[in-house]
């Protein structure tokens, strides 16, 4: 029982009637950005293709094989572009694993060598765009965004967007230009570090599709290294465009590495945590040293962004002494502690420059943390908040002059009305850096639904600005996610993000709304199954009613039955709209009971 | 098998540390108005008291007998102002229950002779308020807005919010003259039919508390009688303030009778769906006579509000023919049908007058069904839509001057920059008459999760100033809800309506959620899960994780584990706050681990 020696087993084929596609941009042969098709049951109806997270495990052609990790398709343009070097690599230490016997998991055995930037070259995405050059992951995430067009004029005569984007320009074709440029003005990141190579690049920004992220991770209490792999493929399966590694205690390491050796996405961590366990879980002991040590072990493995929480200074800590719910982030409360103990400004503030130089060496990107985010309505929007966000502004400066891409943390716990200030304070004080929130959550009394309480929340600020949204699961605040709720989490912040989409007006958002619906109003069952987010449950909800096969095609729902159907009267007023008034009249009166399918003819 | 005599089961016992207690307010003796009351785990807590729509069903003091239904308080309010007579009333005949022999329920044995209303005398809440008077529910439901405060002082100490009421006035202290005056002036409704005096009076406006629909009913293809008044008992146990009955078919009046009897809450209906039943499922065979025969005997059995959708214009109709959805309301496609048919307004639009003064006679609000409502996002706000809108508000003033209650019903599938400009043309079309929708539903992508998708909707709507929120389960499009999806419709509605109170600023609305805040933050957990919407639920989910009794007290959670909690150093910076800084970082330094509970202290 100490030894189990086992392979993570992951879900792999594609969705109902989908077919993985990859697009060719035309000015890069050498790239395949990849997209979901949907197929519907008809020939009249186009295919719907759609953004696709899921990387080759839903791609039957690819053999999946955990244990040797993905294609790594973009190391040979990180080499390409020069600029890098391939070097030993920190020696793995036991206190990387929580000083454990890796009884859980055997170690990954194919890790590569890592790569590191060279002083006096361009290494980052935003240090390429500062100076002009579209790299090929700017290439791929503007393909990726324009959902396979390949032209501007694609769009152009369906065009069918009339939102409001409080100051975003959504263009109806992203060109790769249009991606540099935006990262050049520190508008958007591409979360790549060079070590994660096997990584089919996104990009988060106000301009472009919202994102979401779902946390995962191990923790003290329970979960299996193995699950979490699985956990990020089938995170990823249901829409999830970044996964944060939240792990602690023992196999953190190893964890880590076979989850981004198989990771389609890019993998966040909060590097403090993996910091305080090599201390012993005392706050108090934790040191500038042990902190980069952490840094560059993490930076090596690929990670992408690092939740940073500099922004918690010795000053902002007393203003949270009248909070109902105090400090809620982890991160926030063992860097208050720190500072109150050593009474002064913490590593993290005093060392940022040198946080930004080693970040910089590998491309990891800044998520600036809110270690001070409200953890209830009644803190909503607070100084201690504010001040914090402030310094995070800071901040942004100076990881930008240090050529690091960065987003903000935003938060938690914030009533309807108090929203979109945040989202203006955050664009404001941060140069309109793409900001991150953690929901937020519009009441405090439904644990058990915070999915929807935070959904709210989540919608209305992607509407109002917010580039990626953090995923909250129904087992917020009692206990950890299982998979059911990693997708109902996930499945959750697909519809706030496609809702934020519609709203600010994407001009391709509602091309999928538009051809669910028609299936809908067609009664055509299995298509508005395929083109939902979760077309199980759809069919088995529907199949809980109406269980027999004839009912797939059936011309009513169990809404209304058989007799009576609201959207077949909507037909007869078609033909009425087109044959004119008196005729259709007429044949309403001779048809009488004619127009109503009876039960018996229901599948016709 | 063919003949089943039974009675219906319902669910009793109040909800996990709730009492149920009765105010009287100081100017009416005789009137006792339900709460309930959540007792925490600790005195130095205070009780928190909350709107209670579960009526006699969580006092253990009262014998529930359903055979019998519930006692008839209001029976002589109504009858001790005058002005009504009690009569035989209107034979029952088989094809009101569908033509079919009894087989599933016996009828309601103890239907009580229905009153109306005289010629010459005030009946509705609207008369007695336009004629200065103030009501036994008025006085009943400014108690119930009140949470059982009796001055207007007890809450200004306390008072937290802070919201945006787009226009809305929410004061600290309702009064029974407030309610009156609100009433008089369209802008609120207590939909109470004098027959139906086992009802608790609510009320249902933009200066009042939000409040949510649940909708029941049997089908042609599924569900019994017996069900559907579980289904209304469970439905109010978890929040729904009224109830609308779509039964249709078979035993839909004695269904209908045993609701009403045993229905501490409103319940509306659309005759016209039983008006269908009457003439064999044939629009185009629905007339006055049958209409008007609906509704004297639904409203004899003491339905409160009744859906018309007199708003179904014979020019609206081709103004949906465009459309990706057509017209998904089943009344109003077959007042369209009926339209064109017949190739004239409907008889609801000209016998509007006639339908206003059965309605007046028995005090039936108006729910005014909007017939052309959009089905699909593609379809939110187009002519059709508002064309209706601008007829709703034209009738309204018709109801108005025949001296009845009247709300407006609005949609739907809308996106959310599409939301608010619904908000607002109803209060200028419709005179600020109180605002009643479906949702709106902010995409179309996602079936089986649309109580989600409706319910960020319904929260955004709420704020604007929609008075009531019409529920959507997570089977909506797919099949009909059963006892879980109407749960779970419920308390994602009650997390909207909640919101919506926070957000527009209830002075009241907040205590709730800090309580539960509180409670979280000081590891209370039993009262975390208790002062929650679904205590049930909260607590599952917490055990699934951290099952033995001793996490119950536990001073963690499972997100961080024993060895490491944010909560905690909120503690410690409290201390910090109040002893200084020099003090606690020394006790700090010297402390060290000794801050953190070791895991086999952890039920301390």
């Amino acid at each position: 029982m100490d030894n189990i020696i086992s392979t993570p087993k992951v879900t792999t084929g594609p969705l109902p009637a989908s077919q993985k596609i990859y697009i060719t941009p035309d000015d890069a042969p050498d790239i395949s950005v990849p997209l979901r098709e949907i197929t519907q049951s008809v020939d009249t109806e186009p295919k719907i293709r759609v953004y696709d997270t899921t990387g080759p495990y839903t791609d039957p052609t690819v053999a999946i094989d955990v244990s040797k990790g993905l294609a790594r398709v973009r190391r040979g343009w990180v080499t390409g572009r020069g600029g890098v070097e391939e070097y030993a690599g920190r020696a793995i230490q036991p206190i990387d694993n929580g000083n454990v016997k890796l009884d859980a998991l055997k170690p990954f055995a194919h890790t590569p060598k890592p790569l590191r930037g060279l002083d006096g070259h361009n290494i980052t995405q935003y240090e390429w765009a500062k100076a002009g050059v579209i790299t090929k992951e700017m290439i791929y995430v503007a393909a990726r965004e324009n959902l396979g067009r390949k032209h501007a004029h694609e769009l152009a005569a369906e065009r069918i967007a009339d939102g409001e984007g409080f100051g975003a320009t959504l263009p109806d074709f992203i060109t790769p230009e249009f991606v540099r440029n935006e990262i050049a003005m520190g508008r958007a990141i591409i979360p790549a570090n060079i070590n994660h190579t096997e990584l089919e690049p996104m990009i988060i920004g106000r301009n472009f599709l919202v994102k979401i992220n779902a946390n995962i991770g191990n923790s003290a209490v329970s979960s299996s290294m193995e699950e979490e792999v699985e956990k990020m493929v089938w995170a990823i399966r249901w829409g999830a465009d970044t996964i944060m590694d939240l792990s602690t205690g023992r196999n953190i390491h190893d964890t880590r590495e076979w989850i981004l050796r198989n990771s389609p996405v890019p993998i966040g961590t909060v590097p403090i945590y993996q910091a305080l366990e090599k201390v012993g879980g005392d706050p108090t002991k934790l040191s500038w040293e042990v902190f980069r040590d952490t840094l560059i072990e993490q930076a090596e493995q690929g990670v992408d962004y690092f939740t940073i929480h500099a922004g918690v200074r010795l000053a902002h800590v007393p203003l949270t002494a009248s909070r109902v719910t105090g400090i809620v982030s982890r991160g926030g409360s063992m860097m208050a502690q720190w500072c109150l103990t050593e009474h002064r400004e913490s590593f993290l503030y005093e060392h940022f420059g040198d946080i930004c130089d080693i970040m910089r060496k590998y491309d990891v990107s800044f998520s600036l943390g809110d270690g001070l985010r409200p953890g209830s309505n009644a803190d909503a929007n607070d100084a201690a908040q504010f001040a914090e966000l402030k310094t995070l502004g800071e901040l942004t400066k100076v990881a930008w002059d240090k050529g690091c891409q960065v987003m903000i943390e935003g938060p938690g716990h914030v009533p309807m009305h108090k929203i979109k200030v945040n989202m203006e304070k955050q664009l404001k004080e941060c140069g309109e850096a793409p900001f991150y929130t953690l929901g937020p959550l519009v009441t405090d009394i439904a644990p058990g639904y915070d999915h929807i309480t935070s959904g709210i929340g989540a919608a209305m600020i992607g509407w109002f600005g917010t580039a990626m949204l953090c995923y909250v699961t129904p087992k917020e605040h009692l206990g950890l996610p299982d998979r059911d709720d990693v997708k109902v989490g996930v499945v959750t912040y697909k519809i706030a993000a496609h809702a934020a989409d519609l709203a600010k007006g994407h001009p391709a958002a509602r091309l999928r709304d538009d051809a669910l619906s028609k299936a809908r109003f067609d009664f055509r069952w299995v298509d508005q199954f395929n083109l939902s987010l979760d077309p199980m449950t759809a069919e088995k909800f529907h199949d809980e009613t109406m269980p027999k096969d004839a009912h797939k095609t059936a011309h009513f729902c169990s809404m209304c039955g058989p007799k009576f159907c609201s959207m077949r009267i909507t037909q007869d007023i078609r033909d009425y709209a087109k044959k004119g008034m008196d005729e259709m009249s007429k044949k309403f009166r001779e048809g009488g009971h004619e127009l109503y399918v009876a039960p018996d003819k229901a599948a016709d």
